[in-house]
């Protein structure tokens, strides 16, 4: 008789279960190098235990609401995409010269502080918070491909999510380089563009992977696997336009992040992008990108993307992709209660810590 | 009946072109990113075909000298130690800042330079720059991991040469960290500690993981992947400082890289950390780690390092190496051939422009 099917709590459980198993078993490991690398695991620890866990739910509720019944792959599968998402957080941080992270140092930041107070320079210490988050990233994206390699289920299904999982480095890289590029304002980037990268960057990876990869291992037919990347995509976007905003209006004391820290690395939103074209836009432009933009300043840029129309334009955006995304899960020819749970991963405001 | 053995050269050719073929698939998809994503691969390219290919020729000979017969799988496991080391090149060059690789730009430098050339700061061409080769690197180590998952070959066999390979990444991690660590001088490190960071960052993957990937493909008992495994370390430990010292007193012409570099980064080698014992080493301890060590700066560093002693005292360690390494070969269960191919490892001469 074949298991019965998980609730969300049992699999989320047994997700936090083993990342906790895999990393405590690398901390172990550890000990047989020098002292920086054990505090190495140690943080990683740390940054692995935070967060909401999006894609592993996503990727588990989806494999058990269409009957899948691969329960220990699917926990494997749901960590390697949870261990790729904290690489690519402490890969961005570096990219971004951000400290923090989910209102605590990040990798970076803990390193850094640790070397300066035993005596580094302070340009000392950021070089080396900043290598030990490059080596931190390597060691987590290792461990999901590892995962992923050894997972026990058909030859042929395991090929097939490990292409779903390497397209998604791929998308996400290309989206990542878009994004600094687009920070750099060497030349005007379209609303295309704009969207483009998030799909690249955000979509990918957080959405039509984890939905993807559920249905490959749930048995699903290819018919369900395409709907599923599609929606994946609007669901990404939805995702980061809602980010976005929550980036430059949120609460900090909600979001966990800085409302600052966007406008200061000068990311090409739609939000922005939008505001361009406004005849205001000239007067604040020079605010946008400066590492140290005050709260004034960042007022200023805020109520510039408010008068502009920018704000209600991305909210307008934001509410069609909605719709059409709730179009497509009416017509995917999914079980009823994967077609609610993806329906409420619309609705769910989407708070920044992520 | 089996294919004959094949010839060194055959496989080399193999794996060359069967990194070329690897690259070009991956240049093709990115034709579906933006522009600089495209850039990145052709950079990706270059660097790739770029090398002596070491790694590659040392598993795939050790391979074909066991008698192995895993033709296709023992090519795309030497593609992916080559893969992982161009990686491993692309992070070293961020975490150390360099620009340069081989005599030619790398990829921080093509892509900061041309950066700046359309106008960008040079503070944000150069992290433009950085940006891409942490990129870079990430897609490498993802194509290296995805080829060993596919290799075709029994489970078992295939996730031994994972775990040989994860375990290889690990170590280097451990390595390159300690390396970043010891750069620092907040602490001083010993002779061992030294000796231990060359054997993780080093050893692991360029010598030890070809060596036993090679004995597990072609079906060596595990006496035998032991016996690899020991020597892999010592071979490199010989390589890393006969590196060491052609990174301080080579020409400049035949290794392709500057003989400051190393000066400036202020690397703590074995020829550092003998030289501190000497009594004029406070006078010039102030220029190691300069950025702007000059000509005549390194000529006084070299000049101590000479008349400490610390040159012979490593070129002594050296001697020793290469004496045990020699009789573990001679003691191994291995056929005469390999027994030629490794002695040869040890008698040549490393270039720096590995």
């Amino acid at each position: 008789m074949p298991e019965p099917a998980l609730t969300d709590d049992t699999v989320a459980a047994r997700v936090s279960e083993r990342l906790s198993e895999l990393v405590t078993t690398q901390r172990r490991l550890s000990l047989a190098y020098p002292e920086s690398f054990q505090q190495l695991w140690a943080a990683i620890e740390n940054s692995v235990a935070q967060g909401k866990k999006l894609r592993p739910r996503l990727l588990a509720d989806t494999h058990t609401l269409l009957g899948g019944t691969a329960h220990d792959a699917v926990v494997d599968a749901a960590c390697a995409m949870e261990l790729l998402h904290v690489a690519f957080l402490m890969h961005d941080d570096v990219i971004d010269k951000d400290q923090f992270r989910r209102g605590e140092m990040n990798v970076s930041g803990r390193f850094a502080s640790n070397a300066a107070l035993r005596g580094a320079s302070p340009e000392s210490a950021r070089d080396w918070g900043e290598s030990s988050s490059i080596l931190a990233g390597n060691l987590l994206l290792t461990l999901a491909h590892s995962l992923l390699a050894r997972l026990q289920v058909p030859d042929a299904v395991r090929v097939a999510v490990l292409d779903v999982f390497d397209d998604a480095v791929t998308a996400s890289a290309a989206g990542e380089q878009s994004d600094v590029w687009l920070s750099l304002h060497l030349e005007t980037a379209s609303a295309y563009d704009v969207v483009s990268l998030i799909e690249n960057k955000t979509s990918a990876y957080s959405f039509q992977a984890p939905l993807k990869i559920a249905a490959l291992l749930a048995g699903a037919p290819d018919e369900v696997c395409a709907q599923l990347d599609v929606l994946g995509r609007h669901l990404g976007v939805i995702y980061q336009l809602r980010d976005d905003i929550l980036g430059v209006f949120g609460d900090e004391n909600v979001t966990g992040k800085s409302a600052l820290s966007d406008l200061r690395e000068g990311k090409e939103t739609l939000l922005i992008s939008f505001a361009r074209a406004h005849a205001s836009w000239p007067k604040v432009e020079h605010l946008l990108g400066r590492a140290d933009l005050s709260q004034s300043g960042a007022a200023q840029l805020r109520s510039v993307i408010e008068a502009s129309g920018s704000r209600r334009l991305v909210e307008s955006v934001i509410a069609d992709r909605c719709e059409h995304a709730r179009d497509l899960i009416d017509a995917a020819e999914i079980p009823d209660g994967l077609k609610q749970r993806l329906n409420s991963t619309i609705l769910d405001g989407n708070a920044r810590a992520a």
